[in-house]
């Protein structure tokens, strides 16, 4: 099978890297120093920057920014054959998916729960998706042989495969990954003045805010593409924290202390440790 | 000089074990099992639960929790001679300096910035204030010969030593500190229901609420003991996340963006590197 994988970003290179001898693949980025480099490693067999380039494709990997996904799509199907499977890598599915299933006979979402902090093609690994998971989005009319293909790629890429609805997948990912980071983003406005400070900054304060150095364009589009799930728990917080605020204003100890143990276990309960 | 150490927890024990053979050391702790220990271990001379144990000491340091630093003063006082130099190693400092500074001649705050995942006398080691800086807060009454007994406790213990008026240690704390530990602990509150799919939490979300397994007690009082600087941080924090909760429900892009990309930047500064 041929694979026309469009971004080398992080993803799109750790793609392209892993199925490297297994299959044939395309990239088209439009990065021509991207294309030059990925054609020197041995990664593509052929790229640019034209959608044209995916013509002949069994499978199209959109590993663009969630916020440019769909549009992306929608300027490479002229190009390809009506059972072509297309796929994605965005990490909120539910808009990607209602759009795309309108688009496109033979799609299937997908979101590999792998990461750096480097992004770009160089930061891409073979082993980047080894033994993480990878959740593809599958719905009621996506035809069974388009999801076998999915599965395939990224059991290709050695990652594990795992379905779960759209919607599902956005509600849980912004508990788990979209809150977490729209917090620690946020905790950098109370920040701006501890430059002078520095040699102060614990291990605590490193790691609460390791992800508000998270890329902002890339934000931008999850926090806007998942908003129907992100902004209720951004009110539940801040009920929450309302709440606190008021029992620690009252010095309330054994409230305050029952508080901080409830929320101490969830966290220990997660990891079965004590840190 | 004979040093009384009340509390043989990570940060009594550690200070024990650093000073182990430059200095006579007392321990006073109410776990006997744990006196046990430290007297097998050599890291104590003598050692129990009795106050009347730092009689004849020429300092005597309160490593116990912020919310009992100052009545377990009040319970050694009556063994000390007025000379004997008091220290503490609390978190929060203006509070418990305002009451110490009324209590007793020579007293002078500590707060180590050093700390590690696991509490107890067995977790302390003596390397552990080794580079760490120690913030002491002495005050416009405090005795020049208090301050410096104090300034060589901490650099005998491998400490740098920095000095800082009380509340101002307070207002930078409640930023680098307790802030990030209330609002990790917080978002716990979100957290509750995504045990059954601990197989999805990557690295961003675990590093982000590690300190919300921290303890419960010592965190109680040590957000009560602040309150004056946390309170205000909370309204602060709320406004924000009421300010990119309307961006983010306008989907407003641009605006979006400009404010991740100014948090992106204040905690890539604060460590000259990408993340």
């Amino acid at each position: 099978m041929k694979i026309a994988i469009i971004g080398l970003g992080l993803i799109g290179a750790s793609i392209a890297k892993a199925l490297r001898g297994q299959v044939e693949i395309t990239g088209i980025d439009t990065d021509q120093a991207t294309i030059d480099r990925a054609l020197q490693d041995g990664v593509i067999k052929q790229g640019g920057p034209d959608m044209s380039l995916a013509e002949g494709s069994g499978m199209v990997v959109l590993a663009v920014p969630v916020g440019s996904i769909v549009q992306t799509a929608k300027r490479v199907i002229p190009h390809i054959s009506k059972d072509t499977v297309i796929t994605d890598t965005g990490s909120t599915k539910a808009r990607i998916v209602r759009e795309m299933d309108a688009a496109w006979p033979c799609f299937v979402g997908g979101h590999p729960i792998a990461g750096r902090e480097n992004p770009g093609y160089e930061a891409g690994q073979a082993t980047l998706f080894n033994n993480a998971i990878t959740i593809i989005t599958p719905t009621k009319t996506s035809l069974h042989h388009c999801i076998e293909k999915v599965t395939w790629l990224w059991e290709s890429c050695g990652s594990h495969v795992t379905t779960m609805d759209p919607d599902k997948h956005d509600e849980l990912m912004a508990i788990i990954s979209h809150m977490p980071h729209l917090l620690s983003f946020v905790s950098m406005s109370i920040a701006g003045e501890i430059h002078i400070h520095k040699e102060l900054l614990g291990a605590g304060f490193r790691d609460f805010t390791r992800i508000a150095a998270s890329d902002p364009v890339m934000w931008k589009d999850i926090f806007m593409a998942n908003k129907d799930h992100v902004l209720p728990l951004i009110d539940e917080y801040m009920e929450e924290l309302g709440k606190i605020k008021g029992i620690i204003s009252s010095e309330n100890a054994g409230d305050l202390e029952e508080m901080l143990r409830t929320y101490a276990t969830i966290r220990r309960d997660l990891y079965e440790s004590t840190r």
